[in-house]
């Protein structure tokens, strides 16, 4: 295995996704990094852009949804290692979805929060293999898992 | 297949679990109903009260997710239906957590939440055989699921 | 393994249910059947009538057909074997995406179809262990494989 | 992930293949699709042609439909999406089957047909990521989630 | 686990399936025992008796084939564990596949066959926990391995 | 669900499974155990007893270690539950290596042992969902996950 | 798909893997072939050779078996397709079990074999999507499936 | 197949893994080699390393457990063949955890042992296609079943 691939799930609100892609480059880490739409409009939207508009939201979102997670399972169920992020902002059950599915397939899990999310996500951490705090600690354990020192 | 095993995640704090097994037992459907520990004091210290007491909120936290992971993971796996209920306190993580588990074990999924939650429960929903926005709705879906008619 | 679990999926317009069950009760065959709903009404309907009405036709059948699989596809995956029937009227897709559905979960299926559609059903034929003509040779080929002689 | 696989089943008497395929390289995706044989005749003929010639027609089916399933469940299988589409004409389970398979072995499904169709597809639709109506809505589709924005 | 089901494949031409049988109830062990059809002239026949008769002696086996593998399979895949006999003649093809299918779906396989043919059996052989040359000996693997002592 | 199984792999040189089932049977908990032979020299000589004598030791262990995994297998492949114990003498690589695959299967995993062993064991402790120090607790765990308060 | 990996197993001792390969090459098929080792004596020797020699020829044959199970279960696992020649002598068990492997892990099969052995191989032609009795029928059927035309 | 991928698990006090690597590389076989990580000490303290410090000698273990289990499981599950390396220091329950995993997994297995350790993994060898004395005979395990002939 001369590559990783790592799925980046959960927030699209912060630079978190930035910071590991960043400092995976400047450490030359062996991974390529695959990703959910973090557009939030184009996300949200897709399903009636592409497929028809609806009146009702739910099916607006249920459009939506169903267009995005070809995309996420697809990425999700290929990759090798798979991190989910979890911010202070919105509900985000999609990132506590996706560890789930992750879960279930047999992937390795990285978890990212900050501390006083720690009660709140204690059954989505049990199921990880590293819970982190940070995005410089997610690409410390990037390193030292690929790396092999 | 004379009984359905159905399996009922997420919240705690309201009375839709009561709702849904008096239902069923008043319309005599054939399903046993399995939960998780819904006592939330005893599903938080049951990590520590068993396996010895923990200085750092994270690792009483993991403990106890451990301890209930070993009754929901097997509940889960050995349900034919999960039913998933969603509420508007807490961050709930860990039901939706569950959705992913079940999604990716084949089992039919019936989520149940308020019409105020459909944006946020996008992905969840998306995933799901049936959203339901009462119990008695639920109790309606597994009447015709199992009375087959 | 005392007795058999023999799901029949498919045409709903036609009284082969009824002469396959009879068959086997008549026969005395360790047999328990499970089938679809099939009031063709009830059916269509469902989904409406539990969890509420829909303008649009696409989503009326939408959900419909996602309160139909809670049932169907739980008692295909808890069956030994699957009996598909395919009758000259309609279009039946449903019928054949249950055959795939069967195939691809490894169950023994059986085919029941007149002659003049084996042209049609060759590739659901192929996957098949057993193609019939008529209920009574369902039938029979149950009373051979479930009796041993 | 740097290309998709993207299986083209279904219908073999449009140009739908074409106009996925030519609007898939004018916008420059990263996806390589797989087709099943689209000659009708090559298809019907070439268990016999290959095999040796059968009496009876059920057999020349049989044996043309066995040699056909090396190809297409061997590229279903290998495929990351998987494309169903169902038109006018010809009774198409075969397209159906194929949707059912790639249900169970948890590939996306993206269901392609025109709108007089949804009523008799609605447990097909049901199990698929989308539904488009014209093939330049699944180009869309396949834009949106192989470039991510 | 209160009872066991075993399997007894291949060899149907001389009394060892009731030398295990007879044995096994005699030692009052908690083992149910499933068979293919044992009537050597039924298994053959069976398909064109039940479904229609053939020309082509390989259609003819085609269908028998198809018509046993319902019942086949499906016991196998619902054994604890498999036995699978050699004799000497004929040349026992299906108990060799039988033998690979147990193996693949994770099984515990018994061989049972005389010591001459261990050259030929090695492939087999070498997937199986125990490999046995009398009757006997498969029902004293069964006493220990169920009895526990 | 109404009752467990669960599955008792490891040490059997002390009284630990005695004290499990007498605390469960005491509490009265709907759990059932299942064990491994744990007569030690039964378990040694079963292959050659059995099967007949060899004049090298590896050929001896490997003909007991075959016929003692029909047992083992078939059990903890049964389990809802898996226990395992590593008590402070011998090597007990057979219980890791249950533990192996219990976690490969998806089974919940309970490791039972002694605080001085907690860095030799690491990996086997991190894909447990508990680790016990005393046969007590283990009872409590069940108790607490079979009871759901 | 760019290419495609085909397993040849079976007989060694004839040219058909020979007359196979050089007529695909011919043909210029994409096609990768992979193939146990057929030399018989380094077959036969191989665990003794390098593991240490042994007095019984039942352990001979264990060792060996085991050593060439590396190689011939990894290259089915890895394999599109699986092709299994039988002849006319020795019992080809080995040929027979591969068939089975392939079958329960989904490998589209083809069955390769003169006509007079049709009887004692229909359990495992009627797992097989094609029956060959000649190398070049076998060429062609992978030009068809490969080629698509 | 043109290269295969072997995972060297276990002991990481001798050179086994070099006189492997460099047999291999001598004879010019197809393999690429994939290890956990063989630094003692990076390996106990990577989880608190990066991840943050621990009081309690538990946690810090757990910590790295899981760290390091991100890149075992992920070699492991990508590996076409592991070998298992039992020295005569430590417990080494990691290393049979690998083996228990390998084996439900599907992994063919290489257990390299010296002779006097047979009796204590017998359990062990036992799932294993080879066993060996010298990592040089793993390398013309390696050399026969890569090269084929």
């Amino acid at each position: 295995m001369t590559r990783w691939t790592i799925y980046l799930s959960g927030e699209i609100h912060s630079d978190w996704r930035e910071r590991i892609m960043r400092g995976a480059a400047d450490a030359g880490l062996p991974v390529d990094f695959t990703t959910p739409v973090t557009d939030h409009a184009a996300s949200d939207d897709c399903g009636v852009a592409i497929l028809g508009a609806e009146d009702k939201g739910f099916w607006k979102d249920h459009k939506g949804a169903g267009v995005n997670a070809i995309r996420t399972r697809t990425l999700l169920r290929n990759a090798d290692v798979v991190v989910v992020r979890f911010g202070d902002q919105y509900r985000q059950w999609n990132a506590a979805f996706d560890a789930g599915l992750a879960s279930a397939l047999g992937k390795q899990l990285i978890i990212l929060h900050a501390a006083d999310l720690t009660h709140a996500l204690k059954e989505v951490d049990a199921a990880a293999s590293a819970v982190a705090e940070t995005p410089e600690q997610v690409v410390e354990v990037l390193r030292y898992v690929t790396g092999g020192e």
